[in-house]
């Protein structure tokens, strides 16, 4: 019975500024960074990894507020814990101080959600098994239980979800032996950042055609005879694969209408975060006057509440939960439980560090689990920072393969944490 | 010209879950507490002070995002400052690697708040005016100037808001003439804590009803029948007075209508935060299955993108703006001017610690510059903590007194800073 002996939380970041990796219109020069929670335990072997994500600035603010919601966990034994990951959740949601500061957004809802992360990792470890395998063995009711449905009874209530995953419970192996064989379906995003000159874009865009991708996603939203510019290149290289466009949020609602309109022509998939994540009415107004373009977001949705009211306003054609984001899979699971009611297609955000290895389990519960379906689904690829983790996303030609070893992927190299600890790392020549 | 020559945010704690005082159906023990901002200047006599609320742990994560945000600000000029207060919002907001952290919610807009605060306060002590004076003497154009206008051009451009201000300014002063003398109407939240007993309900409801109050708010959402119980008890010594009724976010939404429709029979004016803050269209639902009872909400609402939809939406009744919440007069003015446009009369969140020395101000402001209505507008009242302030908020027969002296009114008492500074103030044993 092996027991949680301490929880160290270490602030890491990545100085990706320096090449722009990452640059869009409204984050010109993001340090990526995480705020990396272990959960030590007395089994040598064993121990949860988590993360939250940010660009830079204020990651020592989710450090901290990480060690404070992380404490409580220490001394914990570890198959109570593991058996029990909604109680969990709840007791972390149920400290109406710290809920005060959000509520559930914010720095605390973010940091929440790095615990949370390390939490089921170590659940899955201690199993064996994959967090995506380690999901799809629980039953219905059990995955149910570790859920949050508070404020969305209006929308889905946890005796539907339970049905809602019932029926699709006896075909979970076939889904699972599909993925083993194809993956799961992806786009890049690295070609498209913004601070990349034409002349990068379409070499990269060439070669992500090469590498077998069918999917590719550009930043806009600075200048937009710049972006008619881009996406002209783009498409010339894409020919008729699907390209998609992200402007993270800089326009007020009558000006992302314009400027999409004037993108139009290129035919892009969607629009993603073309103005406040925040403002659910501001989606739907656009995504009425911007069809047949789809808008899409999420990476900034802070909570599900914010998604429940993006899918009953019809506000939304794909829903990019994030896995740092939403506080863990207890809150992700409801959202795409929602989703799957209203028929909108989950894409996940990715990128930054770590996001691409923690939410390919999350498309892989969607499908295996929730929805079925395949259908309108792409996962977010970008090619930073991989190198770091110890059990790191496999692409191949367009697709994400299904992950094989114990755990949520989280993980770091030891080396990499060394190197990159924030400020006393050598890499930040501490 | 004085210079800013130190930024200090200090961790202000007062231990009042030893009392119940402000204990509620989801925050049954806070511990009312500020990051408490200090700018000091190399002009002995001028210092800017501000804060932001917090009800206990947690609150050192908001003194130190304060710190960060508020770092930039030494070595500043006061006069040029003050003389752009909407450039220093616009520096401050436009940290993307902060922004990231919210965006414009959680830890780090609260924090936000706090320096904005104690920025606008210096700004009024120099010019040696009350900050509701400092505000009602700038020209409609140097108002709007100063406000964040972003994401809510659908709803309010900066054309049209110097256009309300405009029509109201050659009235200005009659206004401000009729609040010295009468002063700007209240209500008590005081009697209601749900901590309190019966005995102690009935007592203060009739002590308010001696010192003139006729407007006051009862917590609930705890248990219904404890809740029928105590209503009859208000009503019955507040006779044909006015209560108001505060769920602070405990329910579901079908849950909230059933337990408003069994609580009407008493007669209540809004029932407030009846569900999450972040469900605008959960709101509206409540508000029409619920009416003639009213919905009020505000002290959660975290930015005012949130507060355009709640109007957009007619999902609310009351617009209960904190200033502490959103980020400082720069953000409170557009939401003033969007509850005035759709006729939503603004009843500003109160109690805490400082924060009904600070949004009386706004309460000033909205009826001088903004709405030129004292129609359906009450500011709420709690009877806790002022003695910790120089400049504390004046009742006389449930009205508050027209701040005279000059600030933002958030300045403590240093024995009070010395004695509650936590962990080693010597009320907290240190």
């Amino acid at each position: 019975m092996p027991t949680i002996t301490s929880v160290n939380v270490i602030d890491i970041r990545f100085p990706t500024s320096a090449t722009l990796d990452g640059s869009d219109a409204m984050n010109p020069d993001g340090d990526y960074s995480a705020a990396y929670v272990v959960l030590e335990t007395d089994d040598g072997d064993l121990a949860g990894y988590g993360l939250t994500f940010t660009i830079g600035r204020g990651n020592d603010l989710c450090v901290a507020a990480a060690r404070q919601i992380g404490a409580r966990l220490a001394g914990r034994d570890v198959d109570e814990l593991a058996g029990d990951l909604g109680g969990l959740y709840r007791e972390i949601m149920a400290d109406s101080q710290m809920r005060w500061l959000g509520p559930e957004k914010g720095v605390v809802h973010l940091s929440a959600a790095g615990v949370l992360n390390a939490a089921w990792d170590l659940a899955a470890r201690r199993a064996g098994k994959p967090l995506w395998r380690f999901v799809a063995d629980m039953t219905p009711e059990e995955l149910v239980a570790a859920c949050d449905f508070r404020y969305l009874s209006d929308v889905l209530t946890p005796a539907e979800a339970v049905g809602m995953l019932a029926r699709l419970a006896p075909t979970r192996e076939e889904r699972i032996a599909e993925l083993a064989e194809h993956g799961y379906p992806a786009y890049t995003t690295s070609p498209g950042w913004l601070g990349y000159d034409d002349g990068k874009l379409r070499r990269l865009c060439r070669e992500a055609v090469a590498d077998g991708w069918t999917h590719v996603k550009l930043k806009v939203g600075a200048n937009v005879e710049d972006d008619v510019r881009r996406l002209s290149i783009a498409r010339e290289e894409l020919g008729d694969r699907v390209l998609m466009i992200d402007a993270n949020q800089v326009w007020d609602v009558p000006q992302a209408i314009e400027w999409v309109n004037r993108l139009a022509p290129y035919e892009p998939l969607w629009i993603e975060e073309p103005t406040s994540p925040d403002d659910v009415l501001g989606h739907a107004a656009i995504r009425k006057a911007i069809a047949p373009v789809g808008v899409a977001t999420g990476e900034h949705c802070h909570n599900r509440v914010m998604f429940k009211q993006l899918l009953q306003a019809g506000a939304i054609d794909f829903c990019q939960i994030d896995s740092c984001r939403l506080a863990s899979v207890n809150e992700i699971v409801p959202v795409l439980l929602m989703a799957a009611k209203f028929g909108v297609p989950v894409c996940p955000h990715a990128g930054g560090v770590g996001l691409c290895e923690l939410v390919q389990h999350m498309a892989v519960v969607d499908y295996v689990c929730v929805s079925g379906s395949l259908e309108g689904r792409v996962l977010e690829y970008v090619d930073h920072l991989h190198e770091h983790f110890t059990d790191p996303v496999r692409i191949e030609r367009g697709r994400y393969l299904l992950p094989g070893k114990p755990g949520y992927s989280a993980r770091m190299h030891s080396e990499s944490v060394d190197a990159y600890r924030y400020p006393d790392g050598h890499q930040w020549g501490g």
